[in-house]
């Protein structure tokens, strides 16, 4: 047993595969849940993601709390929570975006903001809730821990354990680094494939086109059925890489345009080439 | 039977699959294949796709001709079938755009043009070739033919019950109108996906990015898989439609930027809201 008692804040896909890993590994004794709604709640006791729910006087009395609510409520939980906090007690999330999250931690929790890791698991799925938490969403996942110069060296080596103990593999990450790699590699795709269906869908005639669109359009678009609430959160914290990458990609757009305009079919290709290229060299290193 | 004498002109996934499909259902005869890469025309036989290998001669004594070779190709093929083609045979195509082909069969095939039926299957996969094909590839598939005033009723009416008796839902449309549905929810995607890995590949540090790509990137560049040289010549032959596309998308990736940079989490989040709720809607009308 790794922690005795673990506390989850948001018992939801996230919190709730954390928590079901965890059980079924032997890795924690009781966990409690947190959260605002109490049919969620209910949920994830009878899915036995949690054993019981907490108020945050119970869940401030945790070894380990985490969470997994969304990210722009970072700041509140805190506020919260630290009335309560336990000594040594620690502090993990799973947001996905680092820079916002450590700055709300470091403002709130003061002189325990060392007690606090900042994480963020490389899993997920475009549902939600607890309906859909499962025992193996993080087995063989990355799961990035953004640890700052003041971390406590122990808290982190607990909630690395934690996150082995639940099949991840950790990699720890500068957390500006971390977020320019996710503004690039996630926030941005979710971005355009929100705003391809959104701008199809805004059209009079849109009935005619969804009708012949298939599983290219399917599996392009399948992120734009993610959280709306959560994905402006990451948008809205995220912003400045966010930007950055959403130039850079209109810049792509419009080279390819171009390219298209001036019937250049010779850059056309290249493009297309080195996008394959790229595509299958990564599949080739992925287990996704 | 449909027809007695089949010729498929690429024997690769797209003919090989419609070939096979058609011997299964016993709505052809004999299968002739015609194609540039001996070791592929092999392939097909080994696989049983087709029953023997055919010049342009032979090819043009077929009942029916299907064109499953890139569609740049249409103009050269047809101009060696022509002298060969028997009275009464017809000939159809795979093509993903509509517009051009037409084109090139009405300049090329003449007075024989009524015989040409042009048509579109609405599957694949980022596979290719002989190996890639299936019987049931367009199983519940739709298929799109754009016949012409002056297309022969009875070659539109064969080539009909052969899609039938390969499993697929036949629909017909006005050619210009399929070849802007198809910019819009299949050629403008394709294009999407290959400049957003086409750019991350292009920078100095993009190990570092796709180090940490996971399921959201692998499916939205799905489709960066894909044959560039296809891609190419669809991107050419669909130029027009595709500009209006890649403008509209364009547009509404700078609104989704704009909302990011003035901090409007409100308008962002509606075009989330919507583009789910459209997703959704569609997904409910689909089985792809």
């Amino acid at each position: 047993m790794i922690v005795k008692k673990l506390a989850i804040v948001g018992a939801g896909l996230i919190g709730g595969s954390f928590a079901l890993a965890l059980k079924q590994a032997g890795a924690v004794g009781e966990v409690l849940g947190v959260g605002r709604n109490p049919a969620s709640l209910d949920a994830a006791i009878g899915r036995g993601l949690i054993d019981r729910v907490a108020d945050w006087a119970a869940a401030g009395q945790a070894d380990c709390i985490f969470l997994a609510m969304p990210v722009g409520d970072t700041e509140s939980v805190l506020s919260a929570l630290l009335p309560h906090l336990k000594p040594g007690a620690i502090i993990t999330d799973a947001g996905s975006t680092k820079g916002n999250v450590i700055a709300a931690a470091r403002a709130v929790l003061t002189t325990r903001f060392n007690d606090f890791v900042p994480g963020h698991p490389i899993a997920g799925s475009e549902q939600s809730g607890p309906l859909a938490a499962r025992a193996d969403l993080y087995e063989g996942k990355k799961v990035v821990l953004t640890p700052e110069p003041d971390t406590r060296a122990d808290a982190l080596a607990t909630v690395q354990a934690l996150w082995v103990a639940a099949g991840s593999q950790v990699e720890t990450l500068d957390a500006a680094l971390h977020d320019r790699i996710f503004a690039a590699v996630s926030h941005l795709p979710h971005l355009a494939a929100f705003a391809l269906v959104d701008e199809l869908a805004g059209r009079a005639d849109s009935d005619t086109f969804f009708r012949f669109a298939a599983s290219g359009f399917r599996d392009f678009t399948r992120i734009a059925g993610s959280s709306p609430e959560m994905w402006r959160d990451i948008a809205m914290a995220n912003r400045p890489a966010l930007l950055t990458e959403i130039d850079a990609y209109l810049g792509a757009l419009q080279a390819m345009r171009q390219a298209v305009a001036e019937k250049d079919a010779e850059a056309l290709l290249d493009m297309f080439l080195r996008a394959r290229a790229a595509r299958e060299n990564w599949m080739k290193t992925q287990d996704v």
